[in-house]
């Protein structure tokens, strides 16, 4: 087959934008993601796709196929990074979609169903605090009145932001896509079971979006020199004995594939000398097992009451959002496994930790989502390496699947 | 005796300097400090005393009495704040010497030996990181280089903040004060020992300073969706651990009067979505027992390694200081039980665990300080609080003891 030198040299060229020493930024909206997407779109019109940017600024590159006017094949994934991100997550779905439409072109074939590559807007949660914003768009998850009270750190709403770039929407349930056959999207796992266990690829079964609290705990700030051990009320000794439990029940219902994190743990005044008088965590747990995570959320609910009364700490516990598991296409998933057994490619069935924009296509399609091994697990880090091989079986699986799925004998089956 | 009511008055005056909604803000050399000593020099002046500033800002109103070339007895405490402070801890302390001077004129007695009552410079570490910076000095226990090396938030040196005050030292050494009979100072309590045992006066025994430790501990930044529980480097789970420990030895040296205290714990990236890489923990032991903290520092750097191996995480820990703990003069804590037990005032004898300037003024000359209650155990903290009758007996105590120490014929006891 190829060596994907148009996928690797694309990649080169996209990945001079927004890139710092600290990192890649090319955060939502911002000059450098757009720079991104207009190169996309370049791209696409070179090997002549039809390209179009919707009102959200979710940018598609259409090949039209034998029956312009029948359900559309869609595969993509996103342009835009976190703060000081890596050269891979998003960036690599996009640009592998380009590679397998291209290998397409170039086998002569025509596709009965139209294709279209995506590069959604606003995927990564890091200027907004809300994720995947294009595709809950198109898939009408999100309203109008949710996306008027986003605003970023510098205060700049959503709305201002798009329309520096001559974006508005009117109706969002115009945006809404009604016309898929299908969502393909290749992304990098972020974790580090493909490499551990020694597979090429992952197919994701499910996955596991998050159920989320805001806790803090209050006990009494206090000189750490005058105040002797028993008169204490320490916000930081509480917080930690919950953070323990928090880990113990993520390893007790690690078999079930749950995760249970504290990421975020702030503390008040935070000063050597003061014992700490308040704490603020953040708790994100997911699983595709939506028992096993009600389970962990009942027994933390508890210890974290039960922790806090045997310290005499305040506690407050705010939910943050609790969504369901989204499980992807099975038949899908068979094609793909199919794919991959005559293509001699190693994989495994595995869920996702991490949320997709393929979780909402899933609302709106079948959908699949497909994961290269990440090195050492790292992503959201400039140091994201998928290596060349690894790279190369996912775009052949794209390629093939997209092949398959639009072919029209395939219609009836699915 | 007397309803203090001048000193009340001055506290009222001085406590409009460096007043905010959220506390005092008096930081050693701003204007507002500066206010607070030029308001204590003139109240100073308006009852006769001479005052003067030495070149390192350290405030001085002098009584000759009979003797003016025979040694001081002094008398004082600070009147910088930390940021958003009380309206106590320091400032109490300067002018409940003034008022027990003032009501030693009254009497018409005059004393044998000088008195001056001193308004320390820089006794809180908030600006330059490092306490009690004008007795240091005068006590010949901070060198120049030291002094020069220090730097506050803004860039500033100490240098150049006292500069800005017509402030400059040549030579340290000639700051020294070699001519000093005994110090003495009244201060808040800072802790609820005093409040829990209904004792009006605290009689300290010694100032445990303290033992310090920066840690930092690595593991590794992960998605926390991503990634499986058993794949984890959780930096934040093994500082929890360790923070667990601390307290754990903390309680178990209780009775050595022991406090361990984790009061800085800075989580990287702190990120709700993903598992801590890093965090930064601030470690505060002290006591007056050496003993006892040589224990507790053996058995956490024991705890620490073993549970970051067990954990698979790296860490550093570095010292930030270590000194040991001072005592105060026997023979001027007894002459104040013999006052206390003349004015049925409830005293006890305890250790303090915050340093103070009297821990430097120790090196020097005979030195005491008393403790009046904190309501709460609060300080460093707008709620800073003590009544009018604990005040009184701090003043009456510094008064007795004030004509005790200047009287002639105590010169050959002492």
């Amino acid at each position: 087959m190829e060596n994907f030198a148009e996928l690797y040299a694309d990649l080169e060229v996209v990945n001079q934008i927004g890139k710092t020493t600290d990192g890649w930024n090319r955060l939502a909206f911002t000059p450098e993601e757009r720079a991104a997407v207009d190169y996309f779109l370049n791209c696409s019109r070179e090997i002549g796709l039809k390209t179009r940017v919707d009102a959200l600024g979710n940018a598609y590159a259409r090949w039209e196929g034998e029956n312009p006017n029948s359900p559309v094949v869609l595969c993509g994934s996103h342009l835009d990074t976190v703060i000081n991100g890596g050269p891979l997550d998003g960036v690599l779905g996009v640009f592998a979609a380009l590679e397998a439409v291209r290998i397409f072109k170039k086998s002569g074939k025509l596709p009965f169903y139209p294709i279209e590559i995506v590069a959604f807007a606003c995927e990564e949660s890091s200027r907004f605090g809300v994720a995947t914003i294009g595709s809950k768009v198109i898939a009408g998850l999100i309203d109008k009145e949710k996306l008027s009270q986003l605003k970023d750190r510098d205060g700049v709403s959503f709305e201002q932001a798009i329309q520096r770039w001559g974006y508005t929407y009117g109706n969002l349930s115009e945006l809404v896509r009604t016309d898929l056959r299908a969502y393909l999207e290749m992304h990098i796992e972020q974790g580090p079971t493909l490499e551990v266990t020694g597979d090429e690829l992952g197919i994701v079964t499910a996955i596991a979006a998050p159920t989320r609290f805001k806790i803090v705990v209050k006990g009494v700030a206090a000189h750490s020199g005058a105040t002797a051990m028993s008169y204490r009320r320490d916000a930081l000794a509480g917080a930690a004995e919950f953070i323990l439990t928090a880990e113990k029940w993520g390893k007790k219902e690690e078999p079930a594939g749950t995760v249970v994190t504290v990421g975020v743990c702030d503390v008040l005044p935070g000063s050597m000398n003061v014992v700490p008088g308040e704490v603020r965590l953040q708790l994100d747990i997911r699983s595709i097992d939506s028992d096993s995570k009600k389970r962990v959320v009942h027994a933390l609910q508890a210890a974290l009451k039960e922790i806090c009364q045997a310290r005499k700490l305040e506690v407050e516990s705010t939910s943050l959002g609790d969504d369901e598991p989204v499980f992807m296409s099975e038949e899908l998933n068979k094609l793909i496994q199919e794919i991959c057994a005559k293509e001699s490619i190693k994989y495994r069935e595995m869920p996702s930790g991490a949320g997709h924009d393929a979780m909402n296509l899933k609302m709106i399609c079948p959908a699949a989502l497909i994961f290269v091994p990440s090195q050492d697990g790292i992503s959201h880090n400039p140091k994201e390496y998928t290596s060349p091989q690894d790279i190369s079986a996912g775009v052949r699986v794209l390629y093939q699947a997209l092949v398959q799925l639009t072919q029209k004998e395939l219609q009836a089956e699915t």
